[in-house]
């Protein structure tokens, strides 16, 4: 009877595209299978192919020339391969398949960045379990419009509201946490597992209750993919509007949502704003022209030093002065961290920045880590940088 | 200048998995492409492939054998196919490339149905115009965490409100939303479109404003892939306890919530509850041991007929007395609907319990369309029994 049950519950499957005799001749691939000395196994089904390779952030997340791994190809056109032991981390793959890209049909967790799906998989028993859902109490994450009528249109964000929101009447405050060029609203909660990170360091007691607001930076988007009246746009590289002032100017009806919206502490001492990459970029500008607004400044990997020719925008005029001004309002903490093998324009755009910061005698702090342009290390920046703020 | 200024934009990027040659030596692919006369055209690179089919929901989504069309090679190893002028729906597709499944690498947008992805996209005009985001006030998505001491866990769900509830101190009646084998508490999100649905209906006139409540119904999952303690698990068909009453008798839990966590009208008159194949099985159950709480029930396609044997479970027990109380206790609209070439399996198991209700008196509205057991009639339905409630 057990059989006929599974067909029947097969039957109910809304769209089976695995031929029934595939279901019951062979056991379903297990890929990854995180093995017990932590090195895992790929496998993919493609009797046809002549090469098949896993690439992703295995060796580390190299932003620009990720190394492929030549899989093996055994019994039933299955190809294999088992990484050396691995680090516990957020790891992302896909495989290609004769140099077409492709999702693993095992693992039934991908993530979009820019516009390629990426699967998914975790190695506990270190650091990553930061990145867990553990039995801690969960925040809640909503998906929220507002008006923009600076970008004059509806635009989506995601907020985290921490464990026990609902249940009190406490102002909170907050922490605006901006994505980088081909994110969008959904980011920081997919590669950057940012409610996890939030919901575990505030219960061991690491990092205040606070609220996160994650805002859209393409203002030429309403939302990410298939969440906007556009539809289900192609994702372009550089959307327009993407670092022309545009979002920095319209960032205020953001923060008018927030306000009126949420119980927020609404004081400087209880704000703080980070980005990476092309939101650390937009991080600092916000930070200039928004005077007196937060006490708590981080920049990830932060794209400074992007040329941007002919871009014109108050955001960015007067950009010493408003730096000066920031320096005599004062602030907390202003907080740098980037990748040592990040790449050189954005390595010497931060460190121009933090010269002239050093020439005027403005504070901050400034970590160098391993690693480079990657989810790797902007979880790892997002961690240290939540434990610091309004404490 | 452009030229430096995209390779920077390129240079940002956290996966680079283009080569940058080929990003600027051929124009990126349009796949899909909508054309004027509503053919849809698709493109894809694999030039050693033998064989490219596309398949998906494009002649009408039939859940158990997809019609896959064969793409023709052209130029530089791109596969292309045009199909036939589509109606306006939200279709569903992906690539077969040498027989294994692979996902649009040009298409941004993809979305799981059990552990398979697909690709999206809208061909507007026509009914599919009610799934779009469109310029009207749009309701806050929640994901919400909930005890549920039934099942001995935290568990998630997401929470649909209406534009305006974070604006007023009404109280909203309620829907319960519930997904089929292999969803979760996304699936009414992503294929079903709830959000958007229900945003249009309410701005047209046609809805009350309400809340919908979308459960996850697999009570062995904390909640969606990558969302739960278990990480990032692989789906099976059939999860444990998934149609075995633990999801019915445990579902006091979520109402529990709802009722003490949102501003709802907490009467008969105010509730509602619907789902689609398992979860229309779960709807029945329910409306039958919890009496006197909904005065709407929905059956999408629901999975009556489905043998378990050797399922036991107070919530299964006494049906036809537990009926007879329900139709004593009276209700506004018991609704049932079906495609014509759903399984036999199924029209049979709805065709008996009508013969049931009938042969009892219980008044029911009884809905046959075209089609099968699909999303295409699921989301129909939901814009059909949404008009239809609170008034």
């Amino acid at each position: 009877m057990k059989n006929k049950f599974l067909l029947l519950a097969l039957g109910l499957m809304t769209l089976s595209t695995y031929a029934q005799q595939d279901l019951f001749n062979e056991p379903a691939l297990v890929s990854p299978e995180i093995n017990p000395d932590n090195t895992v196994t790929f496998r993919v089904k493609a009797p046809l192919a002549q090469t098949v390779s896993v690439s992703g952030s295995l060796d580390g997340e190299h932003a620009f020339a990720p190394i492929s791994y030549e899989m093996e190809k055994g019994d039933k056109g299955i190809w294999t391969f088992t990484t050396p032991e691995l680090p516990s981390e957020l790891y992302r793959y896909h495989f290609s398949i004769d140099s077409v890209r492709t999702v693993d049909p095992s693992n039934p967790y991908a993530i979009r960045d820019v516009s390629n799906l990426s699967n998914i998989f975790l190695v506990e028993g270190g650091k990553a379990d930061m990145y867990k859902v553990q039995d801690v109490p969960h925040g809640t994450v909503a998906y929220r419009w507002y008006d923009s009528p600076g970008n004059d249109k509806k635009r989506r964000m995601a907020v985290y509201t921490p464990a026990g929101y609902e249940k009190t009447t406490d102002a909170y405050p907050v922490l605006y946490l901006l994505h980088g060029v081909g994110g969008d609203e959904e980011a920081w909660l997919g590669s950057g597992r940012a409610a996890q990170i939030l919901d575990n360091l505030i219960a061991q007691g690491k990092a205040e209750p606070m609220i996160v607001v994650m805002t859209n930076g393409n203002v030429y988007q309403e939302a990410s993919p298939g969440n906007g009246s556009s539809g289900f746009p192609k994702i372009t590289f550089m959307l327009p509007n993407t670092m022309d002032g545009k979002f920095e100017e319209t960032f205020v009806d953001a923060m008018k949502f927030i306000k009126e919206n949420y119980r927020t502490k609404d004081t400087k001492a209880s704000r703080a704003i980070a980005g990476l990459s092309m939101g650390g970029f937009h991080t600092a500008n916000i930070a200039l022209n928004y005077p007196n607004t937060f006490d708590y400044i981080g920049l990830f990997s932060s794209a400074l030093g992007v040329p941007r020719n002919g871009v014109t925008s108050p955001m960015y005029e007067n950009k010493d002065e408003k730096l000066r001004q920031q320096m005599e309002n004062g602030y907390e903490l202003y907080w740098m961290a980037i990748g040592e093998d990040d790449m050189d324009m954005i390595l010497r755009g931060n460190e121009s920045f933090r010269n002239q910061m050093d020439e005027m005698g403005m504070e901050y702090e400034y970590v160098e880590t391993d690693g480079g342009h990657t989810w790797n290390n902007w979880r790892d920046y997002l961690v240290i940088f939540a434990q610091r703020l309004f404490k």
